[in-house]
């Protein structure tokens, strides 16, 4: 991972308005200007389609700062207020990407040096292919003098519907932006137990012997919301869990944990073995898909969404098998749903000498409660020889001490360094639309849709799903023992 | 390990009215009856050369149960006041044998069925031979009927002083006793921690699969105190640190760490393998001593023990190599020393996959605080790729609610039902007397004995005893490390 110091940088916002912005980008830019990891000459360029001001940026990143329990830094805000302008923009009009343009030019005359322009599109992506097509006509796919400052864009996932519109989209950005200019940001890689899992598995001997088939016995990724949709109607009602997170974030995290070693620890290396990974995947016939996929509703979902015919999963459980030495015959069980049990992310790594003994798991705990934990057998005290399973666990908040960066301070620093280990790449996005195309497919002409109680761990089918390979769901058990940490 | 009911027993306890017997075999005992786990017909010998009264004994046992802070229950007091019978004996003089088997017999006769007959000699080493032999004079190495009752002779180490004299007191002890029937106390091995190497090792392939010399790099035993010799001067003088806990304790724990996989878990599957294991470790040669052993002497012991040429160590360190293929370019470090700067006794594995990486350790920590920690590399949260060591950690303590019991409990039980796992065998004496012959040699012979102040580490020799071999000794580390599970 490169260690380049941050350059001279103007980001350029698109839809400062939006949620994202308020929520996510404007707080991290506070926080990051407070841990001065900004470069000196900085600038930020809101752009908006329905007007605002400055003035009620600042309001909001003071809000969303307080809501996190600290006092806002009047003098953090006021700096912040000198380096934000707001460019009201019609995203369909050329003309107003050349105004864009000047506003950048002038930007870079008043600190008087060329800097790197980064666009994030913080806007829903069936804008995007037209919005960096008159990016790149104002001539703002590179930056003021080519081969120094460089022109960047950062886009948030969904990266395409299935593997035709993903492709259509990579080509479509392409003719405007190479692969090396685009940033495709998944917020779960810059989670700091994302981060770890390299770390933890390369530079721990004493867990990298048990690290394949021999004593794996399985793996399970979860990604659990309490949560329902919360209004999101049409975003999700053209999406689903499938497309939500599975695709993008469990396929990564999958990734992470089951890749070879990279031959250093540099993006291009790492990217390279995530892609192999990926491509190792064995592909799933279309009439196997009932076999190995399961989907759900959970109860109410159509009456929120005013359809009641709605297709559209909540709950997406699938099991694949990754082709190649070291995982050959290991199923790797991936779910995520909303309205359930708990809110929780992890990978968790079964291991067993025989099957039927399975008395060893490790789990990374991506949210809450980020950690690592380690079932393991120890004998019970007293004049017996009976064995119980007792936890090891190691917590980031109890070994490191101090408010953690999010997530997104992460991504926006990377961005600006140019380090792109945490970014999604075009060939990952499209491998990953590959694995899931034949469940697509199959689940968009089957009309069975289980549905499930909420609070509950999804269908029942789901259960059957894992049976069937002889595996259960750990997360009773799992985050029954989180708890005892809190 | 068996789970045989324990049968009838008388136990004979030689020094009644001895330091042992106050602070731990009775204390013990009262806990056992108080949990119901000794048989419905039991009874308790005392035998004592100065005289007491079961009232005393009684008195000793509320004491040392209420320094634990719980209230003695008088109905168990009032029960073991029935139990107990004193029997005032000349231990030199066969006719008190004698009456003591008259005792036995009418003890028997009260309850009406014959009873195991177990001797513990809570009495110096040095009287052992002629007692067991005065013992079988009378006829008491048997019960009172063959192959139904049995007679069992328990003893506390020293089990000899050198090769020789082990040999010798093995033999003198088997002329009256068969080894079936010779229970020796190792109250390390009884502690929960040390039981549970074998289940840890055993029960979780995660773990099994880094344990040998492709990934350990070193294995380090450390058994330290921060008090000094107490006033033992006539037991110390002639023990030293090397036989007192090096030559038993540390090997064992050293065995239970290393040693084959038993085909079972039974007691002599176990003992057969510790045996391999401690018949592996490679002889050292008479001119190599200085290279692989140190001693010391704290300041101030000369006064101390009134000799002032007391050549005596408070302080043994060994670095030992274990010729088998599992093991071969291990070193083995095993240190003790009294007036050190903490009280710990701690068994750690270090992991590295290259020689100078070494980023893993595995601590089994028997005393205080028991658990097992592991040491391991994560990532330091934020914008850095640098690693931490941070700890993960399973303490008896927070895992099992409750008080465990005691080793000593564990001993009189496990002696009771005939289990000799947590025993050790002639065999393992005896090998364990060989590999430290010729320290022993080579010290009785050397004017070498460097000292170290009270409270630090011990001598700067044993330092280099580990950096010669590029280790260093993790004490600090791992102190530290527990005071924060504290």
């Amino acid at each position: 991972m490169t260690k380049t110091p941050i350059e001279s940088a103007i980001l350029t916002i698109f839809g400062i308005t939006g949620d994202l912005a308020a929520r996510k980008l404007l707080p991290s830019l506070y926080y990051l200007f407070q841990a001065e990891l900004l470069p000196k000459n900085f600038a930020i360029v809101g752009v908006t389609r329905s007007g605002t001001t400055v003035d009620k940026l600042i309001e909001k990143i003071r809000t969303s700062v307080e809501s996190d329990g600290v006092s806002a830094d009047q003098a953090i805000l006021d700096h912040m207020a000198k380096v934000i302008r707001i460019v009201e923009m019609d995203l369909t009009n050329a003309e107003d990407y050349t105004r864009l343009k000047k506003e950048l030019d002038a930007v870079e005359d008043s600190h008087g040096v060329c800097m790197n322009r980064l666009f994030y599109l913080a806007i829903p992506a069936q804008t995007f292919a037209h919005i960096v097509g008159l990016l790149a006509h104002a001539e703002l796919n590179s930056g003021c003098q080519h081969g120094k400052a460089e022109s960047r864009l950062l886009i948030e996932k969904p990266f395409g519907y299935d593997l035709a519109s993903a492709q259509e989209l990579i080509e479509q950005l392409n003719t405007a932006f190479s692969e090396e200019q685009i940033y495709r940001i998944d917020h779960y890689l810059a989670k700091e137990t994302t981060q770890n899992i390299l770390t933890f598995r390369f530079a721990n001997p004493l867990f990298k012997a048990a690290w394949d088939n021999s004593l794996v016995s399985h793996i399970m990724i979860t990604a659990a919301e309490k949560i329902g949709i919360e209004g999101r109607v049409a975003f999700y009602e053209q999406t689903g869990a499938l497309r939500d997170l599975i695709q993008s974030h469990l396929f990564q995290l999958m990734a992470l944990v089951t890749m070879e070693e990279p031959k250093e620890l540099g993006s291009d290396a790492i990217h390279r073995e995530k892609l192999r990974l990926l491509e190792a995947v064995e592909p799933i016939h279309a009439d196997k898909v009932a076999n190995i996929a399961v989907r759900g509703q959970y109860e109410g979902y159509r009456e929120e969404v005013a359809d009641p015919h709605s297709m559209t999963e909540t709950y997406a459980a699938v099991r694949l098998a990754i082709d190649n030495d070291r995982w050959r015959g290991v199923p790797v069980l991936l779910r995520t749903g909303k309205g359930l049990a708990e809110k929780a992310t992890e990978i968790t790594l079964v291991f067993c000498e025989k099957p039927g003994a399975e008395t060893n798991s490790l789990t990374f705990r991506i949210q809450p409660n980020e950690g690592i934990v380690v079932s393991l057998q120890a004998k019970k005290p007293g004049f017996t020889d009976e064995m119980q399973e007792v936890q090891m666990d190691f917590l980031y908040r109890n070994s490191f001490v101090g408010i953690q960066p999010d997530a997104y301070q992460r991504v926006l620093v990377d961005a600006l360094k140019g380090d792109k280990t945490l970014f999604a790449t075009s060939e990952e996005v499209l491998a990953s639309w590959r694995i899931v195309e034949p469940i697509l497919h199959a689940w968009s002409i089957s009309k069975e849709l289980p549905t499930y109680e909420i609070g509950s761990w999804g269908p029942s089918e789901a259960t059957n799903l894992a049976h069937n390979a002889h595996i259960q769901w750990p997360m009773d058990k799992i985050t029954k023992n989180f708890m005892r940490s809190m």
